[in-house]
């Protein structure tokens, strides 16, 4: 694992000094929050929902966030006109509920097969896309990452993306190298939009690294933030607010002591 | 009111046991607060704002909110497909603004129709509905609870939903029982959305009570919470926060000592 | 710069008695923040999206804010309606991140032909909705205020508006009177929606100031909070909270011994 910490600690080194421009179609429910996480680890947010401009930004933006939380056919459409002009440049899929909910869970494949270069997810709405069954009943992880490993190497092998589950124990993998993230906290999930602001730090991340360090050094910036913030014993309004703070000054060094990667 | 009381303690230990799951279908303001105070209460929130999804998932959620700010026609016709899924399932109606925006006022007579087991607003908003004259000028009371009493019965009785108008003092009537809950803080209209959180947390609450019971805990639980923030004296930005903690630390008992039913 | 000090503290005066209203069409990743920043100044926000009701309200609230962040169709046609039943009532332009983005900057063009009273934003905006070349990418500032302060003269006497460019100093022209607001702090930047805000904010002193006291006033008074917020050395997190608390507590006295008029 020592490769793999080095890599990290480098891959967040240059996300503070470069600030990725990271453009973000995502939910109206966590809009505010993640412009607020990628601000406070050093990146640029931007957020366009129109098709013409969303096809011109993406063609340009560093970083790429596809988020299916509270779709509309406005954003849907463009969504696909961003990943289309894409390219060859990197971008996050983060597939929120699907699996219960028709709609999304289609949209999410037929993004799914325009190959995301990270697939980021709960257990649950991997699951979900892979068609399997799960335990999910919307936005809330039923199931345990592990749970979902055989569903990601699966999506893996055939769409070629790295896939990214969250869970009290992250894990990542991109078929060969699997990695775990251990040390973020439970309040992380009483705050709602901590999983989307990870999809938008992968995103501003794999503009400085290939994929799965990307994912490890954003997921591991995320948790090593998250523990910070819960120190003391806080609330989860206090909690949200201090985790942007500590986005804001904890080093790449302080980032891998804080949690542990196996 | 010892019955009330203790039926308000016993809706709100199983809110905390059982975490009901809520659609919100709510305006974009308020979004990320109402997931916020969601889980801060312990109950999980769920957005979905395309009409294929919605009707799917109000049939299956264990809580249903629809609140009328920001209307666009994809969310209005989202709204409509949820409450026709929702059967005999309760759910919550929000009419905010309603009064003085035609679009807004239509809907929420439209859907007064279907209805529901709750209609939540401040006066203004429920005079509003009511076709009566008011003094509001958008979201903000312009009158108090009391002035709308005859509206609230009046609505009661056309559409048989129990009626929460909100204000200094809230009063909460099924046409039988009236509560008054007394004890929150004015800092509570100088945050957005904590209106629109309460009837989040009704139709949570939903899950777990009769409507009565269930609108005058939400009522007591927010304004305890509301209270206990206020408490040394703060700002408008640390009291929002500090609301979210109380939310997620007041036992029942605390919120019923907190708080004034009559 | 004495008559304007006096000016500005007048019209702080005037905002915190009067309270206006405050029509937001805005963006959806800061819809609670600005909000939030209304209610702490002692603002009324109100937001509506479909043309009726925009229509409807855009005659006869206080206040109006047009901000092209995140445009939908539904939105684009409501600010429109908005503009439209203004009449000669003052209303505030934000065109964010016109310039690289071609459907944004149409927009911002035609809305500006209708005349606001004030247009703000940051140089790279300004510089955008002119049509002359910029170092932005989007919504942050590339080029610093008095880069664009030929644009701004170019655009205030084309369209009559008072040009209000935000950045360390912001410059406010009408044309003839120039004024720099200098005190602000960097944290400003480091956390989403405060130049939105800003834009709100100047729309609800329009209704007790005229547009060059107004734009001045509003934006000492975000400078001055935002200064008071950060003392002490904070992150990002704790930074937001507290401006909120500093809007709500400073008097017009404090806000112009804060910040330096020139």
């Amino acid at each position: 694992m020592n490769a793999v910490v080095d890599a990290v600690v480098d891959a967040l080194d240059a996300l503070q000094r470069t600030g990725p421009l990271v453009l973000c179609q995502t939910n109206n429910v966590v809009t505010g929050f993640t412009a607020n996480v990628l601000l406070a680890a050093g990146c640029s947010p931007a957020m366009v929902d129109d098709v013409e401009d969303a096809e011109v930004f993406a063609a340009v933006a560093d970083g790429l966030l596809v988020n299916l939380g509270t779709l509309t056919h406005e954003r849907s459409d463009a969504m696909r006109a961003a990943v289309g002009a894409r390219g060859d440049r990197p971008w996050v899929l983060d597939p929120v509920a699907a699996g219960p909910l028709p709609a999304r869970t289609a949209l999410a494949r037929e993004l799914l097969a325009q190959r995301p270069t990270v697939l980021r997810g709960n257990a649950s709405e991997i699951l979900g896309v892979a068609g399997a069954t799960s335990a999910g009943r919307g936005v809330d992880a039923g199931d345990g990452p592990e749970a979902a490993l055989g569903a990601a190497s699966d999506l893996r092998e055939r769409y070629g993306c790295v896939v990214a589950v969250s869970g009290p124990i992250d894990v990542i993998t991109d078929g060969t190298v699997t990695v775990r993230v251990a040390g973020g906290h439970p309040l992380m999930t009483h705050v709602t939009g901590v999983g989307c602001a990870l999809g938008a730090l992968v995103a501003a991340t794999l503009a400085v690294a290939p994929p799965i360090i990307a994912a490890t050094a954003a997921t591991a910036l995320l948790c090593a933030a998250g523990s910070r913030a819960a120190e003391g014993g806080v609330g989860p309004g206090t909690f949200a607010v201090r985790l942007l703070d500590r986005l804001a000054d904890l080093s790449p060094a302080q980032v891998v002591d804080r949690v542990t990667l196996s």
